[in-house]
């Protein structure tokens, strides 16, 4: 069993940079075994051209390490915290991928603007808040994980219906029944949060179009009676 | 003659992903055989990646299976109403490709800004309005079609002189005379969507340039009788 | 000496969708023989996955048919005019390259922001103005070159030392002592145009910054005697 | 010992263009070897399609040429300005990459506004003066990694806790420990300066969302007991 997803786990590891959301060490996916209490993690600051099965650690609800001889990664107590209190999900995605991380850093919820949106998320992409000096002190990782979880229970959203949040000034989480939707959630995320930035940004009071005459030329040039682009048929 | 159809729509499918018109699952090509009054679509939900010719659905007039084993694009309906109404056209496209969903998410119709979009479409791409409550319930993606053409036919536009439309909130609809010249619309209509969007932010107040010393002095670094990058010939 | 000619332009029309400056068949390469009188120029319409250098038309200076089977490129009379008017330049490309062309849509020049633009313009990028309805009806593509060397004409700008212009709604023309330099100018212009387009976006008053107590954390959680991240060495 | 710092150089080099930071031959990587008070760097106008390690320069503290046929990049002196002044580095790396140039040529520091920003600058990234008509024209290069040296010093900057600089109107320079370390804070910076750029553009007043009606019906399209997108399991 703990083959299997170990398999899994590092295959949806191997799929973030091909779906270009991770560059250099700047991400990690878990898959978790709900009936041995272990989750299988990516170990911390290997590049993931260096990567392989055998590099993954199992670790506990705790994150503390149960097998494996690599540090796991460093935000090991964040996943443990969404796997505690998020009950129904199987498998996490962190990452740092450019658009969800500029909303992250902008403090900002991603809006649902379009369809696109609408058939992977139920509303908004939280953005959840910046911990306290006091709970970065604490346990930074640990306290990451909880301030998601509390923002879900508090605002009565189902994590099923909305798989991802960001942390304010960090990046992304997304999760789903298993390390490889997580990871599929994950690019979602990234291209919804691409075109909403931009959707914001269309003013509407658009330019003056161009002038009549240019418009008539170039599409009679290709079409019509008169055309004279391209080559004889 | 459906054989033939058939090879041409799996072709203008499997352009979608190499074009970067379409991730995931997030687009459908259809080719329609006019004399038989069926035509053949992707079928729903199959990743690009996985997509044989074999799993190509045909469907008649309605949108209802007349061979294959699997269900046809969601979007089915939506075909088959613009094939309906636009009696001229032999392919259609749909993508969530990002630029032209954009548009399509701020509600907004793509201006003619240049010759690039003139050679293409005779006037701005038309962004049709959200479908109500009531249509939605009624057969969402049949009345997706419907507004489309209903556009077209009010605004007395010819679909063969802008052979692209968008839903707001959703993303683009393309066609043309066959399957392979749909996905070339729906090619231009993104690359024309991502140029116009930029366009519309280019302010007319432009920053202060370099100083001139800076100019002068890199400029000079590369040409004329005291310049000294490079090599010696 | 038309066969090495053609060769280098050859050449010089791949290396454009090599740079990404064009897609479909949005672009051409010329190179001049002064000696002769002639120049070489990509076919029309001919896509370029398509293209072979026996494709390619042999025109005289005033862009009438001298060899080749295929018509010439449509912007033919461009190129004839700048080749008349721009004695010492033995190559022109045209494209629709995507940030050039988004400043010749908005009309405007491209500033010199920066040394990656002084090191090969020596002053703003100039955007031509529109053709009028009477010159448009005269011939198009003929007033499109002479527009631009009038306009350097009138400003008193080598274009050795500006060796590009933006055509307003419609896209770059850029030259050089051959074809390749030509392309390459092309390639910087795109850079530049780019580059220039964000500066002027860049806004000078900042958002505030991150918490100083998550900056602190994130840095000390990889720097220093208290480090956690990644594997011991 | 300089056999292996050439081999290392000549790596750096080669990973500019790989990481999308170079194109042309806007850049160079250098390594020194302190014992010897000598560094290797990439030669002027080499395009990297061509450069071998053969064609890397030794050069000594002042900037002059030790071993080597061709001439060291134009840049030599600001390189050798640096490693003078920030004693503990090791190799410095120079480009024109997109975003960092961009803040350059907005003559703005890159706020901290992310952990990905803070994992690896301890604080903004600094951009520094133009230099004057007087610097330009008693030694360009040299003064240019003088302002540098000097900004980190007046502002009590520790080199090793900001590996980065932009010069305004200019572009980046980041170092390291070595020159492979050099290339990979220009790799972070290029990233964190189109993340922070973003940042910046996203307003705090969204557009409203898309209208409930249609957010619901792609969520059911797809999600719970009446969804109909997809195959049947």
């Amino acid at each position: 069993m703990l083959k299997e997803l170990r398999r899994q786990v590092y295959e949806a590891n191997m799929r973030l940079p091909a779906l270009h959301l991770v560059i250099f060490t700047w991400g990690n996916a878990s898959g978790i075994d709900r009936a041995k209490g272990q989750f299988v993690i990516k170990p911390s600051g290997v590049p993931y051209e260096q990567l392989t099965a055998d590099d993954l650690v199992v670790v506990d609800m705790d994150g503390k390490v149960a097998h494996g001889k690599k540090n796991p990664s460093s935000d090991t107590p964040t996943h443990a915290a969404l796997y505690r209190r998020f009950q129904d999900i199987g498998g996490i995605v962190h990452t740092h991928s450019r658009w969800a991380t500029i909303w992250a850093q902008a403090g900002r919820p991603i809006p649902a603007y379009g369809t696109t949106h609408a058939d992977y998320f139920h509303g908004e992409v939280p953005c959840v808040r910046t911990l306290t000096p006091q709970e970065v002190q604490d346990g930074y990782e640990l306290a990451s994980g909880a301030v998601i979880a509390d923002y879900f229970e508090q605002q009565g959203i189902n994590p099923a219906h909305v798989p991802a949040a960001l942390l304010a000034h960090h990046g992304p989480f997304a999760w789903g029944k298993d390390a490889l939707e997580a990871v599929y959630h994950a690019g979602v995320l990234e291209e919804v949060a691409m075109m909403a930035f931009h959707t914001e940004l269309l003013q509407h009071a658009p330019m003056s179009a161009m002038p009549a005459h240019i418009l008539d030329k170039h599409f009679e040039r290709k079409h019509g009676a008169h055309a004279y682009y391209g080559q004889k048929a």
